[in-house]
This record gives C-alpha cells, structure tokens and sequence, in this order.
C-alpha cells in the first residue's frame, strides 16, 4: 500500500514520523508491504513553493491509497488573505479528495480519565462518534468576501447546503450507527437556519432507509451543553462543518486531552485523509513534548477504513491502550507530579506493543 | 418604572412570574413602583394572534423602561417556516429593540459545585461574562431561503457583518472588561471565515482605545475545549451571534445548570430586555418544577442595567446566593437524595431574602 504523508506545521512532522514507525512495525507484523511518500502543505509549503497546496502534493494525494497527515497552521502566516494561509492547503486538500464525512470518535481511556476536568463517573464508558461534514457548510459556500454596504465595509460568508451533500452525510452517519448502538442525533439549528431546517428534512428521509437506528435531533447550543451534562446519550452525531468542529474539539476534553483524538476523512470514493484532531501547537514544536497516540490512533483507522485491514487496525489500538495502562505519559495527559514520556518513548512503546 | 413582560412559553409564564414577585418585593423594601404589563410573544402570540411577534407587543416593549421576557419557542409548531414560528418572535423583538448586546454572565455558587459534571477546583471561582452579538451575522443576513442549484433544492444563510456592528459590540465588552479582571478574549474562526477576519481587524482597532484592557484572539474551536479545561482564564469572552449561542450553553453546565443562568440584552438606547438562558422546557411546563433563579437573576441585571439600581441589584444577587447556600434546590439542581423544592417555594425563599 502506497502511503502519501503531508506533515505540515508545528508538531505535524514529529507526529507523522511516530506514525510511519508504528504503521512499519505493523507492516512487518502482518507481512504487509506499506510505502511512504512524502509532500508538502500549510506553511512548509508556502515556505518552499509559495503555495499551500502544491499541485505536486494533490497528485501524490490522488494516487495513494491512503494520506497521513500531521497538523496545519502557523502564526508566522496570520498576516496572509485566507486563501493563502496554511490552512487553504487543509481546506483545498479536503476538497480535491472530495472528504465530505470526517470521522471523529471520542471514547475514555480507563486510565486517563484523571486527566479530564469533568467527573470519572460521567466520562467513564463515554463511546461516540462525531460524523462531521467536511466540504460544505460555512467553511466553502460563496460569497465569501469583502465588500462595500451602507457605505462601510462588510465581510460575508456562506453557509449553503445541497439536499445531496446532506444525504451523503446522513446516510455516512446512518451507517456507522448500525455497526455501533444504532443511535443517530443530528445536530442543527434549525429554529433560526434555513440549511438546517433541510438538513433536518433530508435526515429524516435518509432515516427511513435504516428502519433499524433510531433517529434524534438535537439543537447545537443545547447538544454544546449535553455533551459536558451526559456524554454517554450520545452514540453517532452527525452535523454539519462549523459545528462539528466546535462540538468536537469540546468532546475531545472528555478524554482529557485532544492529544487523543484521531480523525478519518472519507469520501465516496479515491484514498482517505487521516489526521489527529489537534492542531499545530508551535510553541512545543520541535521538542520532542508533542502526544503521538492521536496521529498513531488516525493510522489505525486508516488501516482499518481505507485497507480494510481490520485485524491490523485493531493491534495498533491494543497497543495505544497498553502503553496507556502502563503508565505512560505526555505532558497533555501526565497528572501532578507524573513522570513525562518522550515522543519518541511514546512511540517506541506503541511500536513494541504492535510487534 | 414601567416593565413590560413576555412570558412567551413552556415555562416562560412560570419564570416571569416568580421574577415579578421579586421585584415587586424589591420596590416594597427600597421604594421604588414598578408597574408591569403583560404581552404575548412567541407561541403564545401565534395562539391568540398568529404572529408571533404582534405590533402591540412591540409597542409594549418600546414604551417601556425594562422588558422581562420568559422563553420562547414550541415543539407544536415546528412544521413552520422559520418566518412564521415562535423564535422568529424572540429574533425580531431584538431586532426591534436593537439589543446588540446580549451579556451571560457565568459564576459558580460555591454550594453548587457539586451540581457541575466537571470537577470541583476546575468551576470552584469561575467567574466570566459573555458577550454574544445579538442583531447581527448568521441569524439575521440575507439572503436566508431555499433555492434552485445544480439541479437540486439548497439551502442558504448567510454570515455577515459590517465594521459598525462589530465595533459597538467590541466596544461594550472593553467598557465591562474595564470594570472586572481587564481581560477580553474575542473568539473567532478567522483561519477560515472572511467575516472572522473583519471581525479581529476590528477588534485590534477597538482596543486600542482601552490601553488597560489585555485582548486576546482564540479560535472558536480552542474556545470550545478551553471553557472545559480552564475556565477561570476567562474574564469577558466576545463573539459573533450563533458562536456566542453554542459557547454561552455550554459554559452554563460550569455551573451545573442552565436554570441559573440570567442574560441581558441591552442596545445604544431604548429599554433592555432580560431573560433566562435556558429554554421553554415544555416537559415540566406548568408543574412548578422550573427553576426560577435564572429570571430572578436577570431581573436583578435590569435593575442594574437598566435602572441603575445598584444596592438594589445586588440585593437580589444576595438573596439567590442566600437561598442556594440555605440548601434549596429545584429539581434541575438537587443533588441524589437531596429534596426538590417547587417553583413556587423557591421564589417565596428568595422574597423573605430581599425584604
Ligand atoms: C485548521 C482548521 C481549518 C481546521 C478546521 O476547522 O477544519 C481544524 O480546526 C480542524 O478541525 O481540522
Ligand atoms: C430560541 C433561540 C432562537 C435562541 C437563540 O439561539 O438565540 C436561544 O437559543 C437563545 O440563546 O436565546
């Protein structure tokens, strides 16, 4: 299997190299033969090609059977127009690959659950998944510009959906349900938006193709509270861009840490994108502090989702939970007074666990 | 003063009375006369006037020094286009009115610590204040509608502000950041949307007014996480309308409970209008169970800021801490085997505090 790595910014290059170590043990465990091709994106990108997203890098994308990628996004390029910065390569890549459902589980470590702010009896036995569209919503809709009203400046985005792009979502999300507890909750907004109000319609209608899953739906504001009151109601939530990034980086605090956190962008057909939730963290870049399991936790789920290597995907989570049951820690997850791991520590005792 | 109430739905009518009783005991004690006037807005308003927002309830509110409003919102008339259902009441009275500010304060109550889901030192002295833009951005821009698109029905909202709009609301947060910590986070998603970008633009430029107030800039994703894991960083949060929906909910369950929650919503002139966080409850509507704490409070902040009614305000601050720390508690706030006082025997508690 070809392997297309983009490590971008910050941390991205260390994560994505604790990655391919551990993705290498499984290959020789399993006799599989994995490769790995590097390009650029985000900042690293725009420092070597003036571009975020090389068209050298879509095509390295487009032919591999699978994309690992690290985190995009750097201060230094804050000061650029939006379709210049780093983060217009993660945007451009999501949408060349067509990556409209965004796979985000949350699920309690045992032993990290001291590491959460919220209480253990609440986020023990958490289990979610939040499905998140990705290549639509107000991340994408046109106009999205500057511009002249009532004689002042205005800035305008877009939050516009189509009846298909929800369906494909939907039925994404229905999907999961069934091989999980069969429980769907889509989130919107839809007492005051126009796209939810369809969203909601679509959803129902996709709903009567999985007579099986029950279906809920939930208003944003209220599901940013339940999330914290009773994260265990929740099974699979499906929503759209913008609050899916809002609701899942507030779950990934139930874990404890967004060090965590993997992610699984698909799409209908072509290789997954697969990357940690968190971002960049440029002020530890570089030293070795960064937590590798969500990077590593994004490869298990390639193995799984894009390889169909299901035997293989679950050794890598076997292994993320030993070393986690074994005591070891990043600095994001080590309590008061805990002893702190290395990346690399961390990744070599996933690597050891794997074999 | 003259006080026009809407108590709207589900609970509304319960709240707002239990809120009236306080204040008239607060103008018994301190000699003041508060007369009210009752409206219909919301549900109720389609019931009796189908509208929602009747041109004599808007009259009411204008002509009044304060309005106390309940919730607004029910599940029989969500077959509706959005133009025609209850919330379309609540968004056109702001509008109405030119409420732009909409201020939640958050701070725990040191006997309800126990209440949160999160740990006790991670809420124990949290004390912040959001402030949400109220008449502006993805609620309120056109165009909102269905339309024709590739062949297939989209849907469409739009996200929009002009630089006047952003600067009132900049400037209120400065002005309260002024008088608490001195501290102004401004949360946006400017690594993606254009409007974000205006927004922090603007913000810089606002700041530079008030030499003594730090300001920070986090993206709305970090904001999500970051109220979780350390609330205490923040002092005043400001942000766009829908953000500022999602964060201001999430950041009631620090409290353990939105039924504590008051808001204030406040314009250039005219009078401010005053309601609870939470929503209509329909399922324990009419029962006595609801929590009236929340529209106490926010009678206690018209007091204050829309009276100047400082002694006064405070007086009612006091009795809704003297009544927690006595041990009473609503059903949303007791804790397991804790006894459940009803509506009405919290209110008539929080009276023989004020007198
Ligand atoms: C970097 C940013 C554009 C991105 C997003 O908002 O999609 C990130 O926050 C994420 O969630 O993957
Ligand atoms: C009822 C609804 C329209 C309203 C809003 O989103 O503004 C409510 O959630 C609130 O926060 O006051």
């Amino acid at each position: 299997k070809q392997i297309t790595v983009l490590p971008g910014d910050g941390i991205g290059p260390e994560v994505v190299q604790a990655a391919e170590k551990v993705l290498r043990a499984v290959g020789e465990t399993f006799n599989h033969e994995f490769t790995f091709q590097y390009a650029p994106i985000g900042g690293e990108a725009i420092r070597k090609h003036e571009n975020p997203l090389p068209e050298a890098t879509v095509e390295a994308c487009k032919t591999a059977d699978g994309v690992l990628l690290g985190a995009v996004g750097h201060p230094d390029f804050d000061h650029l127009p939006g379709s210049e910065r780093p983060e217009a390569g993660l945007l451009g890549i999501r949408k060349a690959l067509g990556l409209f459902a965004n796979l985000r589980p949350v699920s309690g470590h045992e032993s990290l659950n001291d590491a959460s702010t919220l209480k253990r009896e609440v986020i023990d036995g958490v289990d979610l998944m939040i499905v998140r569209e990705l290549t639509g919503g107000l991340y994408f809709g046109e106009p999205k510009e500057r511009r002249e009203a009532g004689g002042e400046e205005e800035a305008v985005d877009t939050l516009s959906y189509r009846r298909s792009e929800i369906e494909r979502i939907a039925r994404q999300a229905f999907e999961l349900a069934k091989v999980r507890r069969s429980h769907v909750t889509s989130v919107d907004k839809s007492n005051v938006l126009e796209t939810s109000r369809l969203w909601q319609e679509v959803v129902e209608e996709v709903a009567k193709e999985f007579p099986d899953v029950t279906l809920e739906h939930m208003l944003v504001d209220n599901a940013a509270m339940q999330l914290i009151r009773d994260p265990k109601q929740f099974d699979v939530m499906v929503t759209e861009n913008t609050f899916g990034d809002i609701l899942s980086d507030e779950a990934s605090m139930l874990t404890g840490s967004l060090g965590m956190l993997p992610s699984a962008s698909i799409g209908s057909d072509g290789p997954g994108l697969y990357e940690p939730v968190h971002g960049t963290a440029p002020d530890i870049a570089g030293q070795s502090k960064a937590n590798p399991l969500a990077t590593i936790a994004s490869a298990g789920m390639m193995l799984k989702y894009s390889f169909g290597m299901i035997d293989e995907a679950q050794a890598v989570e076997n292994a993320v939970q030993a070393v986690l049951t074994e005591g070891l820690r990043t600095g994001d997850i080590a309590g008061e007074g805990e002893a702190v791991a290395t990346t690399e520590e961390m990744t070599e005792a996933v690597v050891r666990h794997v074999k």
